[in-house]
């Protein structure tokens, strides 16, 4: 775009033309947006022939790594894992409720451009001017880039008139036994799950989210985490956490829209018809202690989960989707499995299902006791927290013989919007 | 190993047959090292024909991705960077000097293995103890792991009688200009870089590094770091930093052993002769003021650079790696390329260089600020620093107007020791 190009758009003459999905994600970023948005909302505004995506550019990285941003449900849940996370919370700081939908539709109209690979605004725009894009993931592929979008218990308090919307099984999390919560890792109105298998992808996507809510919202906490890379596990198994035991074998099939449906995806439970295809995130921070863990036995260390670590069989078993028996005994008449470990907990009766997708997380040293600070960001989906996470989570802090060895310090629940579809915004069905 | 044979390892019968790496590496996690080295050192024992490589077992991903641990020099140095860095400093706790050369022995003979994508010890060892391996890696290839090592300059205290070693030139870096120096982030008796293309691999690394130091020495600060992944710019661009600029354009040529024995390999400067095919390695924790460079126009932003953001070329040029002419004038008369633009300062006239192996930081939310504490973990290597990366630093940190988006956080220094070939180990000119 020319020089003379960008100044029209100061001027009034913008309302009098069509805009380009450049245009806007240009007054998106600096700003302007509020100026501009009409009674249509963004992505009418949008054409998905109009959109360019890495691969259309010659000598770009080849674009099969987009995952769609439109669609029914959000990208990020069902999606299978990617490498990398950036989960960030915020907190809104306008009081305006017009100016909290403005932030979504600009936050929508950005995600769908950053998950395709797209630089916001363009690099040749007025040198006088910030840039509207940070720049660091320019020339980088996608990265299977999804960034999932949910309201916090806090967004529905007096401040917007949400309160009626609240659906009425979405409060914060009661007080779990052995919580040792710690307020830096804690709530926050809207939370945005940036995963892509490069950390760089998500890191420059919450920045720009978060300089495109300046005024409107600002960040409350974040947390990166981290998997095997696909490269270094071709085969895709299921991933080891930073405790040695491969984690979410036992997750539902991602593939079935029966499960999925009965599992993740919200219908109008608690009277919250806007909640429909979305799904209910719990996020908790658990430390592990790792010093403790790595002087336990092997053989402890496995009846804690209930598997080997080698092949993640459940034990007594041979493989690892091996159908698991809680019942079976061991050599000595004693249960195979322990009770009390981890996986048979989990795993009770098998009526209560959660979809885990969880990373692992190191950051520096603890400063109380000189050891890693690393563990586990865990995160699963569901559509109804009272019936599936709260009381599997009750049951766990309760008796999991895990409790040993790790510590919850961070927590979170979001109600994870619908999907939207091209002309739409994320939260629409809410505000 | 069946357990008749590990039952061996505890008895006197150890000393009688010969050692398996295995059974060494078993050991040196367990902290029994001690017991059974002998003058022959570790790396004797193990015949490089011994090692088992992922490439070697059936359905594991292919080694091509293997870096080889012994060799002239260290690797991680001259090494195409990886994807991400595990950055660790320890100090020594123990004040034997016979026990820190065990430590760099039993370091060396596991960093062999793991480069190499091997297990410490063996699964199907005695379940009744703790596991060798914290098994979080196991089944990913080795994915360009490299380990480097260092010590830094208060290793040469008087604790372990090496005050007379201490190469003259080296010692704590002076206080500069506008550092910002926070404990949590400096110094160290020691240093491990883990470079790879998988962070699980990489913290896997240092995690077991830590172990099997107990007793001896502890975890002092670490880093993690990434740069956007191969995968995500298979061109392999210069990667760029979260200021969205092309960082390490000008960097030397790593094929070139002219340049690297002149930028980067030590000779016996400062009366070190064992450093001698070592290098002297900076480290800078640099946090970037992301909102208020965030603010700044692409023109600022680029002549605080002295290249354009797009391309990565000098101002007034093409080309990432045109011809540098810091006497080029603008259409105005004025520099092309303003005098205290970074390029301009750190070029200056060509006769310093330094080899930049730096990575990107982001660490969640800086508690003052309430804004992302990301950056940039600078790494530089020198066979002098001295002459390289002291006197390019004053100037920098003086006149830079990159100053005024960044704080130097942290900072340390390290002599990395020669490399070693199999049947030594690191530090042994040293030690």
């Amino acid at each position: 775009m020319s020089n003379r190009e960008h100044e029209e758009t100061k001027d009034s003459s913008i309302l009098k033309k069509p805009l380009s999905r450049r245009d806007l994600l240009r007054l998106a970023g600096t700003g302007g947006l509020g100026l501009i948005i009409g009674g249509a909302g963004i992505g009418g505004l949008f054409a998905a022939k109009e959109r360019k995506t890495a691969a259309a550019v010659a000598g770009q990285p080849d674009a099969g790594d987009c995952i769609p941003f439109y669609g029914k449900h959000q990208a990020g849940i069902i999606t299978p894992s990617q490498n990398f996370i950036y989960f960030a919370a915020f907190d809104v700081t306008t009081t305006d409720a017009k100016e909290l939908k403005k932030l979504l539709q600009a936050w929508t109209a950005a995600a769908a451009a950053m998950t395709e690979g797209s630089m916001l605004g363009e690099e040749s725009a007025n040198h006088n001017l910030p840039p509207v894009d940070t720049g660091e993931s320019a020339g980088l592929s996608p990265s299977r880039l999804t960034l999932t979008f949910g309201a916090g218990p806090s967004l529905f308090d007096s401040r917007f008139g949400l309160a009626s919307k609240r659906p009425a099984n979405f409060s914060d999390l009661p007080a779990f036994n052995g919580d040792q919560l710690d307020a830096r890792w804690c709530g926050g109105d809207l939370a945005v799950q940036a995963c892509a298998d490069d950390l760089q992808v998500a890191f420059h996507a919450i920045r720009n989210l978060a300089r495109i809510a300046r005024g409107k919202a600002v960040l409350r906490w974040t947390q990166e985490g981290f998997q095997r890379t696909g490269s270094a596990d071709p085969a895709g198994g299921t991933p080891r956490n930073l405790l040695g035991f491969k984690d979410g074998t036992a997750n539902p099939d991602t593939t079935s829209s029966e499960q999925m449906n009965r599992v993740v995806w919200a219908g109008a439970e608690g009277g919250a018809a806007w909640m429909a295809g979305g799904s209910y995130m719990a996020v908790r921070r658990i430390r592990m202690r790792i010093e403790v863990w790595d002087r336990s036995s092997l053989k402890d260390q496995e009846e804690t989960f209930g598997r080997y670590r080698a092949s993640g069989a459940p034990l007594g078993g041979q493989h690892e989707f091996d159908k698991v028996d809680l019942s079976a005994k061991g050599p000595d008449g004693s249960p195979a499995i322990p009770a009390n470990s981890h996986m048979a907990l989990a795993r009770g009766d098998g009526s209560v299902q959660i979809l885990r997708r969880s990373y692992s997380y190191s950051g520096g040293i603890d400063a109380k006791t000189g050891q890693l600070d690393a563990g586990l960001l865990f995160i699963c989906f569901q559509r109804d927290l009272q019936k599936q996470f709260i009381p599997l989570q009750q049951k766990l802090a309760k008796s999991d013989r895990l409790n040993e060895y790790i510590q919850h310090v961070g927590s979170a629940v979001f109600a994870c919007f619908p999907g939207a579809s091209s002309g739409g915004y994320i939260g629409e069905t809410l505000l």
